[in-house]
């Protein structure tokens, strides 16, 4: 064997299930440092895998896309961290992780500033009719159709961010720039901001022309936008989703968008996700998004070195750079 | 004949060529207030309706889609006014309105805001791949490739304002929330601004991620956008263009796109609009607007205020509200 291809002994075994987007790009980084235990090039069948390694795993680096069940963790049971690549941990039983005292660390707020500039985007993009605009201008009917459909200004309608976090309140700071008026609702108030609380979403909704999804999935917030709301934010409302699909009730959302109970939507992400309602794709007052809204080049890059920061902290015995209250 | 459907004799005349897509919206405003003489309501010809007219038509209303040319202007020995639904007035033949003494007035600044929030929304779009996201989405292609292309981050990218006026100052205000570094080249250094200026384009470009044209078109700023300052600009570059399509030298536009001398555009407006180059429909780096940056239910009705505004004002010998510079 030719001694280059051999991993030094010196380097700390990573388990890898899936090759996260961010890892693939970046894989040199990663092998460089770490011996990555790369479960998807394997022939045995992952619990066979994990059962291979039980006794040396230490930690998993996992992307967003990934669930991280008790089972998985059940069969690691020298499993001391999980660092994720996404900001959000709703694919990581945090319970199980809790009861065996497993760190969990995210992405930080490496993203934010990009899901923030990705749910403008949507916003714009769907009261101003831009993607709408490029399909009708791809179509070919420009020159014999006048009257093009009109949007909707942004400047002075009320826009209500929920979840006044990292993302939301860089959603906010631009809405502000936009000329919006912005309130929002929390699990907290937050004294410090110029924007106007609501205790829930429903209240938000009624008085809002729009809505910009930015706070965890939990169990409390679970189909939080459900019929009630879309009712309550109206037939001229626009909601936005950067968050996660399952915020929303799919299937209400759907229905009301068929059927004008609500004006348009901005999604980027789905509660079946690579999983696409089809009832989307006829309709013009829809954006549609990959779960995309965090990547870019440069975020990509800012959460590799996150990442790699929380792996040599952890190895050196150093402090986590993003650990993540486990409150789940 | 029913005296219900005889103008008053008070109503004063007011030509209009073509129906402006505002005036279609807001025409009950129009027809209570004045005697709307609409030629492209005649079985005559055009020269010939103006010239069954032409002793008394002292005002004429116009869109940005259709232009006054000398010719329409000399058949209308009496025409003192020339009131436009567009900002720019590109399409008035200026010089002969200077000769004349004719009086031209604009929209002033009420498409402003949502010209710049179009502009920044096409910025984000291309650089976040917005559109291009949507038809990948639609495309149903989702679930079977991973890896959508990464899009670029917008903080702290260096975003150069071409023309710092109503809708350029604007754009700035955005893009400075959105974390770019703006820079700016304007007829005229701006002092109160914090922004740094460049004497020309080609500078300009030179020391830009991306260009934003919100500049009027006139002799000295046609095709100022062209091979030259694309390249200054770079392969990653961006251009958005929410003013007149001939500021661009759309040939060498679609050259460089093709080509990948430059990263991706964003058009509002093009050379020979409603005909957008074939080239374009193919590139997924490319996001097309129907020349609507401005459209919105809230500015045309703002800007149908405007035009009564101005045609009362004229009417009644007052000062009128947004006449234009007469500097060509």
């Amino acid at each position: 064997m030719d001694p280059q291809h051999h991993q030094p002994p010196e380097l700390r075994q990573v388990l890898l299930l899936c090759p996260p987007y961010i890892f693939s790009i970046h894989e040199h980084d990663f092998s460089t440092r770490f011996h990555m235990l790369k479960a998807y090039d394997s022939p045995l069948p992952t619990h066979d895998f994990l059962h291979a390694h039980a006794q040396s795993v230490e930690v998993v680096l996992c992307s967003g896309t990934v669930p991280i069940t008790a089972d998985i963790i059940r069969d690691l049971p020298a499993l001391r961290l999980i660092v994720s690549a996404a900001t959000g941990v709703n694919h990581i039983d945090m319970a199980e992780c809790g009861r065996r005292g497993i760190t969990v660390t995210n992405a930080g707020d490496r993203y934010s500033d990009d899901v923030a500039d990705a749910g403008v985007g949507l916003l714009i993009d769907v009261m101003r009719r831009i993607t709408s605009g490029d399909r009708f201008v791809r179509g070919g009917t420009w020159p014999a159709s006048r009257g093009y459909p009109l949007g909707s200004k942004l400047g002075g309608k009320r826009v209500g961010v929920v979840g006044l976090g990292n993302i939301g309140s860089r959603v906010a700071t631009r809405l502000e720039a936009l000329g919006c008026k912005v309130s929002y609702t929390s699990r907290r108030i937050k004294p410090s901001t110029p924007f106007t609380f609501y205790p829930n979403v429903l209240q938000l909704a009624s008085d809002s022309d729009a809505i910009v999804l930015c706070c965890p999935l939990t169990k409390d917030t679970r189909h939080m936008i459900d019929k009630r709301v879309m009712t309550a934010l109206g037939k001229k409302g626009v909601i936005v989703n950067v968050s996660r699909g399952a915020l929303i009730n799919e299937a209400e959302l759907v229905k009301c968008l068929v059927e004008g109970e609500i004006a348009g939507v901005g999604l980027d992400a789905f509660e079946n996700e690579p999983n696409v309602p089809k009832e989307l794709f006829g309709l013009d007052n829809v954006v549609l998004l990959p779960h995309s809204s965090g990547f870019t080049k440069e975020s990509f890059y800012d959460v590799a070195q996150v990442l790699i920061g929380n792996l040599e902290a952890f190895f050196a015995g150093k402090p986590l750079l993003t650990p993540v209250a486990n409150d789940f």
